[in-house]
């Protein structure tokens, strides 16, 4: 279902031998209308894939009719002909779905810095939109994956309508997105302009707040694709509010499969003086290698958690340190910024789940940054990923 | 030798059971003059140890006559019970050598958020005192040490005068310093205003420099006190340069032991429109965990740089995406922003020594930035500390 669920679209998911593993690798994801209505969110790196280049173009007018995807490269950093591998790969997909090429969107994920071996690709493309169905969503969500250890999708029902979405990524998940490929789907009537509002809503307090290891994709892309076949335009609100929830959805999907990772978790601000403020603290923590290390060995150590919270400029967050409560999965194991109880009431082993809570007690915003720990199959999976 | 090279001083390290490793733990530096000049330099975290509060007090005036450290624990998170700890350190301190406990400086490391057994701690003070002696210093930087597997010493001699110096710190190394103990000592005769105007530059281009894993301590600290028991005023810059040298050699020999390291590596940036902004940009690279782990496995990903090179904004370090080059080990692998020489030429298998070199093309200015690869002995040495 996911992508296939709301009305108007077929998706398909194929192997076309990118990937050394042999498992599927081309995606294709099709709006057969009657809108075309389009938005895109992309990285904030300045260091950005030819398909990033690319769909951010095709985007820009609100319109757009497919979205073909691989794994298996990134084509980043490959230079005016990794462009133009861009360029062949969307005009294929036009020219094989009867569509202006100018509205086919592109997305790569895969390592940086090598070029897509074209013909395959191609080939690709053609069995894709041979394989065309409108329950082809789980084969395209399987085809997207990378080092993803299962596929992940959503699917929020409406009135009359509802909203899809697939998703991959499970490292280099950080700010401003992460290695993260998102599409996402409707039936309902909407523009161009709402269909872009809502989605950097959605985005913003979810993947935006998603941060397995510090770092930034080149090639970040979250798209969504409105059918308006339901023929229903949705109440004000109410497409928002589902958007945003198959976002989450995803989000969490996302943080549940972050490479090697034992736990997931949430650092919650309360108490800050703006929600800039709590996300700036909260994404501080979650930056921790030192924090993260503690959670992996089931240590909760919110001295650790202090430290990481004070390198975070007064201007950016004010608070005193001398008033911080941290508690983490409920035991208030710091208070006004000393010893509280007993760290050892906190029982890390048992939980996948670890809530980390920091009171400023400098206002009334607040805002929760998702990571995970740090283990020992992080390092491995990421000192042997290229090789 | 080291901070007992220079005249003027003595030192002691002693055990005063402080840690459960039974190893030395509280060290003594003593300035017998004629001079008590003093400058130091401290942690930028806004969540601060007691003595390093205590501290930046005392050396205000510019003055201390002597310097009190322990390990085993860092008296951080403690609240006013843990200042009270530290005041009561330097009263006895200051008492047992009969100076006043206003010029007695004080560091701790070790775990946040417990407090300091004080019976041990005080009855250490003394055994420290009667162990003072002018060949001390090997002996406190030993006392100093948590996680180090080696002390860390130096000693650059000038004309007639030298400088000395011992730290510690193998983990949480980060800009503003580090979980960094620095003791530099110099019979040099110096002001306090020379003095404080030489360390601040050189700290700020070594152990500035200088980031492990992006978490910056509650309890760096680093500490210069002059004798001028030489009797000789060193030429202008003359000082400088050796405080700024003896400086470096304690930050390489910091990276060198970092926790579970396998490979140091140095980012230097060139072609920067300023130093800031190439400090910026090496220090993007040096706190990527993808990188890090990469180079742990032995794996040239100039991807991961270029991705990480990115996330700096453009109001920081200005530079063109298409323009970037980076050479690793002296192999061009990226040119351009593309692909260059192939990546399988870069040997980091029997390299410890890492140089990634990025050139922004951008303007004259460069800097360097040291930090370590990410491995499975810093997730276990981290995740196994404070248990």
């Amino acid at each position: 279902m996911s992508i296939t669920a709301p009305q108007g679209f077929r998706a398909a998911g194929v192997t076309a031998g990118l990937k050394a593993s042999g498992k599927p690798d081309v995606a294709l994801v099709v709006n057969d209308g009657p809108l075309a209505v389009a938005a895109g969110v992309f990285t904030s790196n300045r260091v950005v894939a030819a398909p990033v280049v690319w769909s951010r173009t095709v985007v820009g007018d609100g319109v757009a009719r497919a979205v073909i995807l691989n794994s298996g490269g990134a084509n980043a950093c490959t230079g005016p002909d990794g462009f133009a591998d861009t360029h062949r790969t969307a005009e294929h997909t036009g020219a094989a779905l009867a569509v202006d090429f100018g509205d086919v969107l592109v997305c790569s994920t895969g390592l940086i810095g090598e070029r897509l071996p074209m013909p395959l690709l191609l080939a690709g493309v053609d069995d894709a939109v041979a394989h065309l169905d409108a329950d082809g969503g789980a084969a395209a969500a399987t085809a997207i994956m990378t080092t993803d250890s299962v596929s992940k999708q959503s699917h929020v029902p409406g009135a009359g309508w509802s909203v899809g979405g697939m998703a991959k990524g499970a490292g280099m998940l950080a700010p401003g997105l992460a290695t993260m490929l998102v599409v996402l789907t409707t039936d309902a009537v909407i523009d161009a302009e709402r269909a872009d509002a809502a989605l950097r809503a959605a985005t913003g307090t979810t993947f935006d707040r998603v941060d397995s290891d510090g770092c930034m994709s080149t090639n970040d892309t979250v798209l969504l694709l409105a059918s308006g076949a339901s023929g229903v335009e949705p109440e004000p609100g109410a497409f928002e509010a589902a958007l945003a929830q198959a976002c989450a959805e995803l989000a969490r999907q996302l943080v549940a499969d972050a490479e090697g990772a034992s736990h997931d978790i949430a650092v919650t601000v309360t108490g800050a003086s703006s929600e800039d403020a709590a996300v700036a603290v909260a994404r501080a923590v979650t930056r921790s290698n030192l924090f993260k290390a503690a959670v992996f060995g089931n240590d909760p150590n919110w001295g650790r958690v202090l430290a990481a919270v004070g390198t975070v400029p007064e201007s950016v967050a004010p608070y005193d340190a001398l008033t911080l409560d941290v508690a983490i999965n409920g035991v208030q194991v710091c208070r006004a910024g000393g010893v509280g109880e007993d760290r050892t009431l906190v029982d890390l082993a048992g939980a996948r789940e670890v809530q980390v809570l920091v009171d400023l007690h400098a206002g009334d915003a607040s805002a929760t940054v998702w990571t995970n720990d740090l283990t020992h199959d992080y390092v491995h999976e990421n000192s042997a990923y290229s090789t």
